[in-house]
């Protein structure tokens, strides 16, 4: 028997669903925005000590990393990123403990954010063409 | 007695806080991405059965809002926007059954992502600073 009127029974999972992720922005008005990019920018810097080498690793310009750490200071009461200058090595850059916290509830509200919606999530999934298109426009 | 070691005491509401936002967007992999963009335009061809008036309440171009339009009706196994050609008025647009499903899970996602997470949402509107700087760059 033929399913007729379509898109109301419940789907099946298919091979997209797997690749099905949640990612958050947090808007704060005119305080700004924290997105996946200027967290996993304060990630790498937690991790490589650098903000030049933490850019590098998500293809950013110099430029537009230390912009990007620019804000994410002004955002807060405190710094989130400290720098220390000097040395042969012209100094790192590291988390301050606000800035490792801010991290945390940025990781814990996408968590709780992906956990809470399976059903609403597993019916998008089941809705995906069997063939993905490619050259799919942003947003 | 003043505070030592600060941002480990639980944080006041300020002002910033009520204007706090969650926004989601689902990567679907090689299928590519439903965010607040896609999702808006879809509302807003229901409301006014037009893409081309859609687009232009979302200051879009006409060639974007296209394309986005045509994004979106390959993403799923139906597309999710339906135009009618012909008549004096051009034609019109409309969101088929399975676009409307598609805008209302993405909701669904949107509030129940947005609720579980009252803690550390709370926690980090706490944390903003209390003159927003001017200028924030995206993300």
């Amino acid at each position: 028997m033929k399913a007729v009127g379509v898109t109301r029974q419940p789907p099946q999972r298919q091979g997209g669903s797997s690749e099905m992720r949640l990612t958050i922005r947090v808007d704060f008005g005119a305080h700004g925005a924290l997105g996946p990019g200027k967290i996993r920018l304060m990630e790498l810097i937690g991790e490589k000590g650098s903000i030049t080498a933490a850019g590098r690793a998500m293809k950013m310009s110099y430029r537009r990393a230390w912009l990007l750490v620019d804000a994410l200071n002004r955002m807060f009461r405190e710094p989130l990123i400290e720098t220390q200058h000097g040395g042969s090595g012209g100094g790192g850059a590291a988390l301050s403990v606000l800035g490792q916290r801010i991290v945390t509830l940025y990781r814990q509200i996408e968590a709780s954010a992906t956990a809470s919606a399976t059903a609403p999530f597993d019916e998008l999934a089941g809705y995906l063409s069997d063939t993905p298109s490619e050259g799919d426009i942003s947003d």
